[in-house]
């Protein structure tokens, strides 16, 4: 498993499983019938860094790594990460999380922050748990699920400590 | 006072107290140095709808109202308000939240949501929970204080209850 910096050709590759995930609707606050332009503006133009998984030369899963909030809220960064299906019970989440936290050391953020964790994605939240993430907030009914109808978010924070690999941004 | 929708216009006086608010760096997640132009189309352009409170001919406050995130998430929409230092205290920041939880009521939102609640704006704080309010999360030193360093920023919820005007959006 590679992980390497996202091309905007590597995009052609990313949409498949994006397109899945979105219109799935379980997981993402995004407009379930994004076309694909849109989706590519908002994962590849407007974070900071996108990151591609690559293994035996097919990609199975993307992040992007950008800034949460503007001046005085900018030292926090915020990500998101998808993983194809096929490529699911692999570890390939946890190492983008792992290369995200290291990613946003070597930029300068002291943070990271998950805005919205749908709360029946119960995988995802024992794993950014592992990860070293708090739950610091629980929107009520802020996400509205295919089936499970209007269920909570939760916001997940983290608080970076300074780089141990000494790599510098 | 009287609260009506701003015009692009409008923007030449809310940017005097728009800029005194940013500049001091205390309350707002926006870059301190924000041009005139930067701030016209975050306030203006990019929200749903922006309203002014009018007192004796003059703009003495200026709200926003947008979608907080979307596809399944666009249930909830977030809000900030601004009022001009030489009128505050006089209830026109209540009269403003009182106002955009009627507009989005009427627009169809069923909750309200501020992302970021600087922790030392306690003033705020008091009054977004007499406006209805609830904590609902807590971002550890995630807004960075001129002067009392990195606090930390409150995430406040509002579930709406119907209109009890029967205006329809």
């Amino acid at each position: 498993m590679q992980i390497r910096l996202a091309a905007p050709a590597d995009f052609e590759q990313i949409w498949p499983f994006f397109k899945e995930i979105v219109a799935a609707g379980e997981t993402y606050a995004y407009p379930r019938d994004l076309t694909q332009q849109e989706a590519a503006a908002l994962w590849m133009t407007a974070p900071r860094e996108t990151y591609v998984v690559e293994q035996q030369g097919q990609l199975v899963g993307s992040y992007y790594l950008k800034t949460n909030q503007a001046g005085p809220g900018s030292h926090v960064c915020n990500a998101g990460y998808m993983v194809a299906e096929a490529a699911r019970g692999q570890g390939v989440a946890a190492a983008m999380c792992a290369h995200s936290l290291e990613r946003a050391r070597a930029l300068g953020y002291l943070a990271m922050q998950f805005n919205l964790v749908v709360s029946t994605n119960q995988g995802a939240i024992a794993l950014w748990q592992k990860m070293g993430f708090d739950v610091v907030g629980r929107l009520p009914r802020a996400f509205a699920h295919p089936t499970a109808g209007y269920v909570d978010a939760l916001v997940m924070y983290q608080w970076l400590a300074p780089s141990l690999s000494g790599e510098a941004g």
